[in-house]
This record gives C-alpha cells, structure tokens and sequence, in this order.
C-alpha cells in the first residue's frame, strides 16, 4: 500500500528512503538509447542556497488571517515557502533545482475547517489576496504554481490539516472524508473499517482525497474501481461567495450535474472541503500477472476484446514495443525483485512484443472466474504468459517511477510522461502522430494504454532526451508543445487523468470550444468574482 | 420494441389503436380501494371545440423565422399548435381535457439542421421570442410548456425533422445520432448494424433521441445498459449565443465536464442537435423472469446483495405490497398474456409479498451465467420463482401504463406516479415517509424500485384517489408538495428520471443549494442572454 505520510523532498520527489539509484543496466541501455553518456551524478541542492522573493503580505493581511486561522497557521517562514512553491511536474523540478530566486507563496495558511476556508476564502477577496489551495503538491502540470494574478499577494491554502474519515455508512458503501487525508491515511482508515477506495494513482503516497476530486484523477485500478469521477457521489465546495454542498445521490435526474463541475474545478472555483466517495470492501484477494504480445496493435486489440465483453480487470495495461523494451532494461529497477523479472523473461526467451500487466482485485471466487475468462481470451489473442512473478514485481515498483526521474534529472538526462485518451478506432494512429511528434525532441519514446474502457483507452507516453543544459525548459516546452498538438489535432483529449494545470491549459479550447470556456467563466465569476482562486490555471 | 412513430392522441398518451379499456377486475379491484364507484367512461375532448388564445407571431417574426426554415416550416395552424402545446403531464392531461383556453405556442416551427438551429435562435433573441424546444411532447414534469417569459410570443421548436442516425464507429461502440429520432426508430436503424443503445424509458415509443439527452433519462434497462448520462460520450448544443461541441472522449480530465452541464439542461441552455451514444452489440438473447419475496424490506435488501456483488440484471424491480396487490388485480392488463399471469400466480398460493422482475440481455452464455449466480443469491433470500411467464407478461405491458392513466381519468380516476432516488440506508425510511405522505391525498399508494446503483436505488410511487371534479389540478398538487416535501426533507433528489420542468423546479434549490442555482443561471446567461430558451422551466 506504500508508505507515505512522511514530507516530501522540497527539490523533488518523496523522501531519501524510499529512492533509490538507477537499476544495474540502466545507464548502458540509457547511454546506448540516448546516444551518449549519462552526466557525472549531481547532489540535490541545498535549501540554505535557495533565494525566495519577498513575502508581500501586509501587517493587516497577517491580522485578518491570523484572527481566523490562529497565528501558529500563518507561516512566512522560507521552509514552508519552499515546500509550497511547486508541484513535482518537469518545469517545477528545473525550477526548484535552480534554487535560485523560486516563485513561493507570500505565506503558507493552514485549515482545520470548512468553516475556516470559508473565512480565509472571503477575507483574501477582500484583501486581494490570491489563493492557491494546496494538497500533496504532487501536481505535474502546474496546478499550484504561486501565481497571484493582477493580486498583490499570494498564499498556499494548506489543506493537509484538515484531514480525516468523517464516517462511513457501510449499507450504503459510502465514505464522508475530509480533503487532506493522503492516499495511505485513507487506506489505512477504510481498512478499519473492512473497506477500501481503490484508488491508486502514481502519485498515492503523497497526494490528497482532495487533490484527486480537483484533478479528476485516475488510479492504477480505475479501469475497475473507476475513475474519481465514478467514486465522488457528494461533494462540498467552498468559494468565496459561499458554499456549495451536493449531497451524496445514487444519481439524478435533476438537471445539469453540479457535481461535474466541482470535480475536476482545480481550485479556480473554490475549495473541496469534503467529499462523499464511493468505497467497497477490502479485496480478500489481490492477483497480478503478466502477458507477452507479439505487438501493441495485438495488445490494443486484446484489451478491447476484453472490456467490450465486459471482462474488467481492476488494472489492465498493455506496453508498445519500445516501453517493453524499456521495462526489460531497467528490470534491475527495485533490486532483487525486478532482477527476478529480467531472469524470468531472459529464461523465457522473451525479448520483445508488447508487456501487458493485469491486476484482478475482489472475493477468491471471483478472482478466480475472470482470470479463467480473461486467460482463455488472452490466448485466443495470441499472448503468452509470464506468470505471476513480473506482475509482483510490476506492483512492488508501481510508485517508484517519479523518483527515477529525479535520479535521472540530476545526471543531465530530461524524462517526461504526458497522457491522453482517444476512441479505440483512433488509438493506433494517435500512437503513431504523438510518437513521431516526441521522437522529433526525444531519441526515446515509449508508451502503453493505461485504462481501458468500451469506447477507448488512455496513453501514456514517456519521452527521455539528453537535457539541453542551456535552455532545459525551452527543450521541454518544444517537446510537449509537438506532443501536445499531435493530441489535440486527432480530437483526443489533452489530458487523460494529470489534469489541466498551466501546462495544458492552452490547449483546453480545442477539448471545451470557445463558448464552453465562456460558460466556465461565467461560472467562476459567479463564485469567485474577485478572481482569487488560483490564477492562472485551467480556464483562468 | 414497440411500435411508435404514429402520431400520439392530442389529449393524452399513444395512439388510439394501442390503447385498450381497463383491464379484467381492475374496476371492481378500484372500487373496492378507492371506496367509490368510478364515473361513466367520458369521451375524449373534441379538437373542434378548443380554444386557443390568438398567435402573437408579428409579421415581421413570420418573415425572419420562414426565411430560415422555409414557409412550410413555419405552422401557426390550430392543429399543429395544439399538438405541441403540452406534455404529459397530470396538469397537462388535465388542460388539455379541459379543451378551453388551452395555452398554446403561437407557432410551431420546424428545423432539419443544426444551422437551422443556430439561426433561429438568434432570429427569436433579436426578436423577443421564447422557444421551447420539442420533440416527442412526452415530458410528464411540464418540460415543453409554451411559457413565454416576459417575451410577446412563444414558438414550439420542432425537433423531429432533424432525425436520424449519421454514422456508426462499430470498433468504438459510438453511434452518431440526431436528435428528433424517435426511441424505435432509433433501435431500427442501429438494429440494421446489429447493434442497440439499450435505452427503454416508459415513453420509449413516442420520445426522442434528444429529449432523452435534455431530460437525463433512465431507462427501463438502465440498470444494465446504463442511464442517458452513462451512455453519451459527446453531445453538441445550439445556443443562442453560438455552439458547445464536445467531442466523443472514452475519459477526461480536463477540468469540469461540460457534457454534463448540457445533459440535463431541459432546453433553457440551448438546443442538443446531436449526440455521440454508446452502443453495445445487440443481444443474442432476452430472458425477463418473476419472483417473490415476502416483503418489500426482503426485495430491497435481495436487490442491494445484487448490485452490490456487480450481479447486475439490465433490469431489475421490485414492487411494495401495495404494488404487488395492484399487479395481481391487473393481471388482466393486455388482455391474454396478462390473465396468464394472473392464473399461474393464483395456481402457486401467491397473494402478496414483494413482486420482482429481473431481465437479462446479452449472449446466450453470459445470460446462462448471470442467471445462475442471481438465482442462488435470490433463494438465499428467500425468494420463490415465478419463472418466465410473469416476465414475458410485464415484457410486453411494459409501454402501457400511460393509457391506462388516460383510461381512468376518463373515469373520474386520478392516477399519477412520482419518483425519487436515495441511498439504500434510507431507502425504507424514505419508502414510508413518501407513502405518509401521499396517503393523506390518495386512498391507494403504491411503489417500486425500478433502478439500483451500488449506493442506492430508485423508488418510483403510483398514487391513485377519486378525481376532486371541482379543483381537480389543486388536488393533485396539494398530493404533489407533500410527496415532494417528504421526499426533500429526507435528502433524496426529487427526481430520479422524470426530469425537473416545472413541476419540480420549486425543489431544486434544495439539492444544489442557492449559490449552486446561481451558478447555472450564470451559465444561461452567458449563453442565452435574452432569456428565450425554455422560461419558467428548471433554474429559470
């Protein structure tokens, strides 16, 4: 389940012990991949070097804040700053290693309220005070940038605080819970209680309940447990003309769904101050394996034949040829463990096609029904298995990535990930456009579906290129912006479950068209008529 | 599937050659409940003999609006004015009925594009005319009412021209569809490529494509094949203030889901021109069948275990005793097969209890499996089989109610039904709380879970008291605010199905809550600034 709950590294991702070096084979594949050697390894830099702008709060923007919040809530000091500086997405981690002169929040305010946010929120409009409501930090396309917009002053509305599992009404399958709860407290708590959420994204171990509900977020399972979007039945916002509390509803025929427009509000609307979320009991068995393909096309094929039938394995992933290859290169990854895989696979013979991960999650009974459906399909397909072992091994590293990418950033090498989703007519040709659209800044690129539904998939892209050390964030906005287009062009959406951020935010007309942006914006005027809430983001 | 596409009776439901008199015992079974004799069968109203208030089209409306859709598009005729001046609602019977002084649109106008569309939106905000968009007319909330705001006149938008299915993407599941396709035309043409939307509301022989999409229409399947809402993947709007064209996405998260926002939206944001549906393969086999339970409580709690195991029949329901009463004293119903029905329940002992149906659809051996696996579960609880002749009964009656409603009014009978959705927790409390509450109004009460969902279900209540001939229409709302209170005070929405228009709208706010209302009418605003599209109805 991860461990979490400790502070992230301020510089990058999750904490010293839990990262590790690069996995044994990695820097040759990488070097022969990239066309060159990886840089000398550089040490993370230091906080103390680290240059903040002056914190702009006026004495009465402290008074009026600290009246409602208490004074011990009010930080300005540069260590809280810092830590609310940034999410974890490329640019934020060029920025934060640059530890020079780094955009901060003019101060850090924590919550332990709905009531409290709903009196932070109308005193900062009154003071024009920008805010920027603040979970994990985990963001990876710009989503708590300290923008303050034409504001004077900016703050980083701590939500960890107000965290916790309100109550659960087991005949319903329902779960009252507070935003600031990460990913493993909620776990933990549901556990107590026989249950579990099933929501898995990457980022697990340090983000929020309520960062997932403003991000419209996807876990690793979600093709089983369903996206947030399926989980959230109620949900409680507060902005700052007042609240809006939606009560958990099995569904409705009562109109536009307000509940749609909450989830996935990234903050430009308002707070998410609870949420009524969808849980189920705990699995009494868990069971991932893995399949070879001959190609991504049979792989895209296989999955589709899969959840047309309505066969749905919690997790569901099929690699392209180049992300396979990847997969077995790095199988050092996680130690003992991922060896295991590469010997498995060695053993096997395998040395290419395409990797497919699937997890199944529920009663043994059942478990043992869909396997048995899923591997006689599987077969028809032509896949062969690789058993249980590189599933395993799958789920042991499944939150490990983001802390490769720090270990590779510090040896002069630029790795990114974007994501979409597109009708199962269109994904092969998306594969192909977005690939070549990356491969034109990046000697590597690899993919895989991530989620799979009847009327399409999700892809994941990874794009790795030796960083251009005089101008690394150009190189990068080049790339996305190719990948980026290529995306939009095909009519796929920009982004599958990162969410819009600043990063995709100019390509969110194209997905909304003009008019559904102005509708957005009548919405947030409505709400949040002094344009607080965190500027700059999504449709702002 | 139904027959449909005739043209429905102007003063109630279906066409004459569908309808049928009261079934065998109905009569005595009523008067017996309600504790009176019912009246003399009245004829129905005579078109001859409305009267409708003059047309207020100025000349000058007439040239801009016939220059757009062409003369004969424009009808200001008795006939077609009176055809498009209700839905089918109680009031709307009632009105109608009455025959005097029927509201009326000035106009009706029909429409074969989206452009169309777009023009004469734009033509009746320069010109001070409210629309209210129309399909089938089968609101039964006063969705189509001719309201006209504070403008000088009314038009009928006449939606039906604009029909068909565009296209089909077999690989994805998607159908493009129009919005003026009635709901057998619509299974007709995707029949052709051996596909079905799997969408069955009560009024499927006589709704559109577009009202189901406007309304948020469940289904009678929609436990299987999903609500309207689960099934567009993309839906296009004309506004007056130009067009939102979402494009088909499996998933998104790309901020607020404006999909939602204009599923639901009932006409006062704009005109669906189009929508994107997920289809499924049609299927190779149908099995509806019976049981009983002894109680209603017994027939919730066998439905939770279901649902709540994803045992999941694209149909399941299950009648109070009251209900189950009522359907033995109407076996009747349809003649033969109904009687049929009647006999095999009386030659098995059964005379109450809680009635359930469950229908499966899909291949022979996934139905085989469902059914094995639903039918061990439901003799856990206790229930005993009907088998598949009750099944087949409720199959082929399942379009009638409505003109059994028509039927009985004619008799002096008021008969109306009403429906809400909760969480299985308060599922029982709310049973009773609503039953009170009509109880005081009708001497028969009666109810049924038509929908289940892992949180909770529908209720759907049948109320049923001899007409007030001298403040019919007050009758029926003085029974509508008590069920409708009872119904909000316990946190349930006040409708599951039957949409808001304007006999709900008085309950919304407590639902979204009063910033949430402001935030919709912030969006009207921005998209019909005039105020012509659909007043008086939903948030306006």
């Amino acid at each position: 389940m991860g461990s979490g709950a400790g502070e992230m590294r301020w510089w990058g991702w999750g904490e010293d012990a839990h990262a590790g070096g690069l996995p044994d084979g990695a820097e040759a594949w990488l070097t022969v991949r990239l066309g060159t050697a990886l840089g000398a390894a550089c040490g993370p830099p230091v906080l103390a070097s680290v240059r903040l702008p002056d914190a702009q709060l006026t004495g009465r923007d402290r008074t009026v804040l600290t009246k409602i919040a208490g004074s011990a809530a009010v930080r300005e000091d540069p260590g809280s700053r810092v830590r609310h500086a940034a999410g974890r997405s490329y640019p934020d981690l060029l920025r934060l290693r640059a530890a020079s002169a780094i955009p901060a929040p003019d101060a850090v305010v924590g919550v332990t309220s709905h009531e409290q946010v709903l009196a932070v929120l109308r005193a900062c409009a009154a003071q024009g005070i920008a805010v920027v409501p603040f979970g994990g930090g985990t963001s990876v396309v710009g989503g708590v940038e300290p923008l303050r917009g034409a504001h004077h002053a900016v703050i980083a509305l701590d939500l960890r605080p107000l965290a916790g599992l309100e109550r659960i009404d087991a005949r319903s399958r329902l779960a009252w819970v507070l935003p600031g709860l990460l990913g493993p407290e909620l776990e933990r708590a549901l556990a107590g209680h026989g249950h579990t959420l099933g929501h898995f994204p990457q980022s697990f171990e340090y983000s929020t309940v309520g960062g997932w509900v403003a991000t419209r977020s996807a876990g690793q399972a979600s093709t089983g447990y369903g996206r947030i979007d399926d989980l959230v039945a109620g949900v409680r916002l507060a902005a700052p003309e007042g609240e809006i509390d939606l009560p958990a509803l099995p569904a409705s025929a009562a109109g536009p769904d307000l509940r749609e427009l909450v989830v996935g509000s990234e903050g430009v609307l308002g707070v998410i101050t609870q949420a009524v979320l969808r849980i189920r009991p705990a699995p009494a068995e868990r069971r991932y394996e893995a399949w070879m393909l001959p190609s991504f096309a049979d792989g895209a094929d296989a999955l589709r034949a899969l959840i047309q039938r309505d066969l749905r394995p919690e997790i569901a992933r099929v690699s392209d040829e180049a992300e396979t290859e990847m997969s077995l290169a790095l199988a050092g990854l996680r130690g003992a463990r991922g060896a295991a895989v590469g010997g498995y696979l060695a053993a096997r013979g395998v040395r290419g096609g395409a990797f497919v991960i699937l997890g199944f999650e529920g009663e043994a009974d059942d478990v043992r029904e869909r396997r048995r459906k899923v591997t006689a399909l599987m077969r028809r397909h032509g896949a062969a298995s690789l058993g249980a072992g590189p599933g395993r091994a799958w789920e042991a590293g499944r939150f490990h990535a983001p802390y490769l990418r720090d270990e590779l950033l510090g040896r002069g090498v630029m790795v990114d990930t974007l994501e979409t989703a597109v009708r199962w007519n269109d994904v092969l040709t998306l594969h192909a456009a977005v690939g070549r659209a990356l491969a034109a800044h990046a000697p590597f690129v690899a993919c895989h579906i991530s989620h799979i539904y009847p009327d399409g998939a999700s892809l994941y892209f990874t794009y790795v290129a030796p960083q251009d050390t005089s101008d690394p964030l150009g190189q990068w906005q080049t790339a996305k912006h190719a990948a980026s287009t290529a995306i939009v062009e095909h009519g796929a959406t920009i982004t599958h479950h990162h969410a819009i951020g600043t990063d995709h935010a100019p390509y969110l007309e194209a997905q909304d068209g003009a008019l559904g942006l102005a509708a957005l914006r009548a919405v947030k005027e409505r709400l949040d008529p002094a344009g607080i809430m965190n500027p700059g983001k999504l449709f702002t």
